[in-house]
């Protein structure tokens, strides 16, 4: 018989929480992960699962996804960054792992609780909430520092195979669109219907979920076209680039959230070719090839935002051999950028592209970068004609 | 007579541009600065008489306001920071002042390009613009870094009297609406309507330029709610707060952006009263110290983005006592909290309502700071009774 540790009875309570079924009369249909299983209901599997364990006087176990570098696998025909097949067992008997045990099991009840009053919050939310109390019977303040809840977050997304904001975590938003689609969400108990072609100067703030409760419909427009800059996107949108041109203009406005990542992957999957427009320095290639291949951290979501079959269209050190005038707009690389370039050369789903190679080792030659505000230059139009123009040439990197 | 410096020559062709009244015809009516001045006419005027004392060979000079710290007053009456009367004269003839005051012309003269072309740009982009070229018969470059045309700008603004955004030059927006109103938004070449009660769970992305081609109607709401995290606007939002309340919600996304701030004075010029809903921490004071009584560095445009009406909802550290709960949600104050809460203490403007001595001095005592956030740790939609309560008792800091 095995025996447990002092804090059983936590546990025992909050999975009691954790696998109540509420009578609360949902407002829609369950949400679904991305292989259409029900959320709610996987959570409450997890809840009876641990229980049974509990009852028959076993150690309540669950497995997770290996979140570790090694287990950071990038499959060239797969194109992104994934997990592999390694696994790690959690274990309420293991001393080392019973308090995070609780905690993954608390986060598990909250999220279950969120979803079946229908309500969302950032994870900050879930920190205080958890601060407050993890259920009536338990007083124990196992949370003192948010830092200690993220990590499980994405133990219990790897295990159950979901995303955070299919269990109603708000990721932190940023980004815009504009563009010939519509999208019709249904949220706070309303559903709006909004033309994002007609969004004025503002466009379309793009938020955490793209995916529950949110349709995106109409969809005329032919490619998309990622810019790096807010301030680009705006002098792109005020010429009225993605009318003449029929594409659907996107700004992560600086590094790539997990919203725009994942609506870039979803209008791939409607069969638009996808163009990156970012500056020629450090932050340029990370934010395309965080688009392209996913990020390290987030490997374990991979399949969802990553678009490998996105281009990198500029701006490129090979742009001023074709635009005399960017030869006196170039600004010396810093030891970051060079650090950076270097780097790159080692990773395979970079190098292997013959023509990064070329451009890195030029960085590493001129020690130059060059921002894509240098095509306003001659005059602020000439944006949307370099665009165009590498579009028509095919001018761009893999 | 007066002797020239060299640059004298390049100083008549930037004028020469700069005085030009292109046969563009403009889509719509000239620019107006706040005080209904025509702005491209101001640009012409500043060239003409810069021109005049070229030609009666006297030294060409302008007054701006000068935008030192002893001349950024607090006046009481007023309730913002403003600039007082003191003057600065820029003569070209001073050669320590030469090459500033040709890059002051020559950036006068991009933005009256900008605004017979009725076209936008960023800082950035006039930047890149100033280094491709200065005018067809000026070979100089006379740009290296953009830190040199930035206060160039204010200077600029603070001697015509008008706002970047009039000189078609766009700031760094940020910040999201919803709420009972409409905006009608005549960009690049198409007006639109829309209605920012339909906006979802996105919300409307506050522009940069509120006030250029753009207006605001049909503004039903009573009243206008500042929440400093998206976060927690977002669960607000899901709530339909802003529904039953019948107010606008806006975020600013942390720090307020010149656009956010002058919606906000806007909304107030209608009447509304706004009510602004923070952490309690150095960044939640200083936001809402800045839409109050505006900054020292845009004292210049203090009468245009400040609201001196504003009301600060919460949360503070007397909330510990009227919320029991609260008392295990506080963080630890930081150094940088103290040290911020013990200047803020010495500033006329805050030191004048005894309120915010108490509530400084409790910060001071108590050594502690408490988030917005906390406020959804016994259930999500506490948020909104949290700011319902306090508006109803009138409880807030002014």
């Amino acid at each position: 018989m095995v025996s447990y540790p002092q804090n059983h009875t936590n546990l025992k309570n909050i999975i009691a929480v954790s696998i109540q079924r509420p009578e609360i009369i949902m407002a829609k249909d369950g949400k679904k992960n991305s292989d259409g299983k029900d959320v709610k209901k996987m959570l409450e599997d997890f809840g009876e699962n641990l229980a049974q364990e509990v009852h028959r006087q076993k150690a309540p176990t669950f497995k997770t996804l290996s979140r570790t570098k090694s287990n950071i696998v990038y499959e060239k025909k797969l194109g992104y960054l994934t997990l592999g097949r390694a696994t790690e067992e959690r274990n309420f008997m293991n001393i080392g792992q019973t308090k995070r045990f609780m905690q993954t099991v608390a986060i598990a009840t909250k999220c279950h609780k969120f979803l079946a009053e229908n309500l969302h919050t950032s994870i900050r939310g879930l920190f205080y909430q958890l601060k407050f109390s993890l259920g009536e019977d338990v007083d124990e303040n196992i949370f003192s520092e948010q830092s200690e809840s993220n990590p499980l977050i994405e133990d219990l997304e790897a295990s159950l195979g979901v995303k955070r904001e299919d269990l109603n975590l708000n990721a932190n938003r940023r980004g815009v669109l504009v563009g010939n689609m519509k999208v019709i969400d249904d949220y706070g108990g309303e559903r709006t219907e909004t033309d994002l072609s007609k969004t004025g100067r503002s466009g379309w703030a793009v938020p955490s979920d793209v995916d529950n409760d949110i349709e995106f419909v109409d969809v005329k427009a032919k490619y998309v076209l990622v810019v790096e800059k807010d301030a680009v996107w705006q002098r792109l949108n005020e010429d009225g680039f993605w009318k003449k041109e029929n594409c659907i203009l996107i700004s992560p406005q600086g590094q790539a959230a997990r919203g725009v990542r994942r609506i870039i992957r979803k209008l791939a999957d409607k069969g638009l070719p996808v163009y990156v427009f970012n500056d020629a320095d450090v932050w340029g290639w990370y934010i395309y090839w965080t688009i392209k291949t996913g990020s390290m951290n987030l490997a374990y979501v991979g399949a969802d935002i990553a678009t490998p079959e996105a281009k990198f269209l500029g701006v490129t050190l090979s742009d001023l051999e074709k635009y005399q005038f960017l030869k006196k707009m170039t600004l010396k690389a810093t030891e970051v950028d060079l650090k950076r370039a270097q780097e790159m050369l080692g990773y395979e789903w970079i190098n292997q592209h013959g023509e990064w190679v070329e451009e890195l080792k030029k960085v590493l030659k001129l020690k130059v970068k060059l921002e894509q505000d240098t095509l306003q230059g001659p005059r602020l139009t000439f944006v949307g004609d370099y665009i165009r123009e590498k579009i028509k040439n095919k001018d761009w990197l893999p």
